[in-house]
């Protein structure tokens, strides 16, 4: 049995959404509310010490980090294999799914909480923040969450997350002039893992970074017209985050706008 | 044919050479001096843009950055595997190898420039010094070379990158219980892709940090007693490096001591 433990609106756990859709595998679903601390509860921490979703349980046995978690579903599940069988198109696939781990995750971590999520943080009690905050196992996560809820937009983090965002799109839109995919001539866990972040993108008010650039601006329309798109992920969006996202969108787009031209 | 381009002591250039010595692979050689600025040049840069060592050319193919090129020579000489074929064992892998890139490379660079390689970019001129630094393309390395060669062991990055690497050894030591190697019970990328971490550690005077620690200590010994470490690590040191090593481990050694007990 595969079980997930994953969030509607995480972009970690929606690309092993997509994954498990894509490779047409049933699951049992455990949701946990990331605003809340579901994450940092100690029956949680037991499986996943790190404080994130998603987990994946395999027959009792956990497998954490979901670049991680996608190549282990392509072990196990050899049919409809999600990587390219030539070892040079695995490796530039390869190169696209770490470098989500190595900056692009952050970044996207720290616009969403800068645009949208400090919103929710801000409801919270003095009290329960603080809990929530020094919970967070990591320091430069705890840090980055810190100053996106304090600063917002004027946070000194955001404008070097906005163009590191700006900077990705370009070598997506780069990549995209050589083949129709982000490793080569076939869909692979490379598209799978972008999708997420090419749609809150879209969410958080910066879809002008994609809709001049006429590859990358294709490739997210057949990202988005995939069955794994609605399975995965629209399905799951949730109504209360849309809302915070559609409230802030307006002028998340304007200092983007500034920030870039700057 | 295969090529690398490379540096002696760089620990991902070392990362890939154990590789390719475990698997018996013949290459050529290109070796470039770092400090000197070679990884800039711009013939180089139209291989690696990063700037970084190492690349290998298969075939006139390019395939960059250290994990992605290990993978892929698995991936194309299939003998002498050098990853479980237990899709567990393999998630565990990657879980090891995906965290040399996530923190615990910068935090080794860190040390590395705090406590030696500082003293080698210090003899420059101001000027051959500022090129070098402006020369790096990644503003997060750039800043960690700048503070490392301005304030040795004082720069406010030291203490937390040794830290991060004292919990990288008690991490080891503790999955060490479970099996003779990183991910299982035979030696794999992970155990060869960290064995240059561990010689550089020693080589900083940072042995401290291994020695008391019975199962990482026997598993360092069992790496540094393998063939390849004789002809992809050792027979690589550079004398003069070694030399600046030799000159600041005895003051590295007391103050990681301080810094750990503090």
């Amino acid at each position: 049995m595969i079980e997930l433990f994953h969030n509607d609106m995480s972009v970690c756990s929606a690309k092993v959404r997509i994954v498990l859709a894509e490779k047409g595998l049933g699951w049992k679903s455990h949701t946990l509310n990331l605003r809340a601390g579901d994450a940092q509860r100690p029956e949680y921490l037991r499986l996943n010490p790190n404080a994130v979703v998603p987990t994946l349980v395999h027959d009792a046995k956990v497998v954490v980090e979901s670049a991680v978690i996608c190549e282990y579903l392509d072990d196990v599940w050899t049919e409809t294999p999600l990587r390219p069988g030539n070892p040079l198109a695995r490796a530039r696939m390869r190169l696209w799914t770490k470098q989500l781990d190595e900056g692009v995750h952050a970044a996207t971590g720290t616009v969403s909480a800068c645009i949208a999520f400090r919103h929710q943080h801000m409801k919270k009690s003095a009290e329960d923040l603080k809990r929530y905050i020094d919970g967070i196992p990591q320091p430069e996560r705890r840090e980055r969450i810190q100053k996106a809820v304090e600063f917002g937009m004027d946070s000194p983090t955001f404008a070097p997350a906005l163009r590191r965002l700006d900077r990705l799109i370009a070598d997506i839109e780069r990549a995209l002039t050589d083949s129709d995919w982000l490793a080569g001539e076939s869909y692979c866990l490379a598209d799978a893992a972008y999708t997420p972040y090419m749609i809150r993108l879209e969410h958080l008010g910066l879809g002008d970074m994609i809709k001049p650039r006429p590859r990358i601006a294709d490739w997210t329309a057949r990202l988005f017209a995939r069955p794994s798109f609605k399975t995965a992920v629209a399905d799951w969006f949730n109504p209360e985050t849309l809302a915070v996202f559609e409230a802030h969108r307006e002028s998340a787009r304007e200092k983007a706008a500034r920030i870039l031209k700057a």
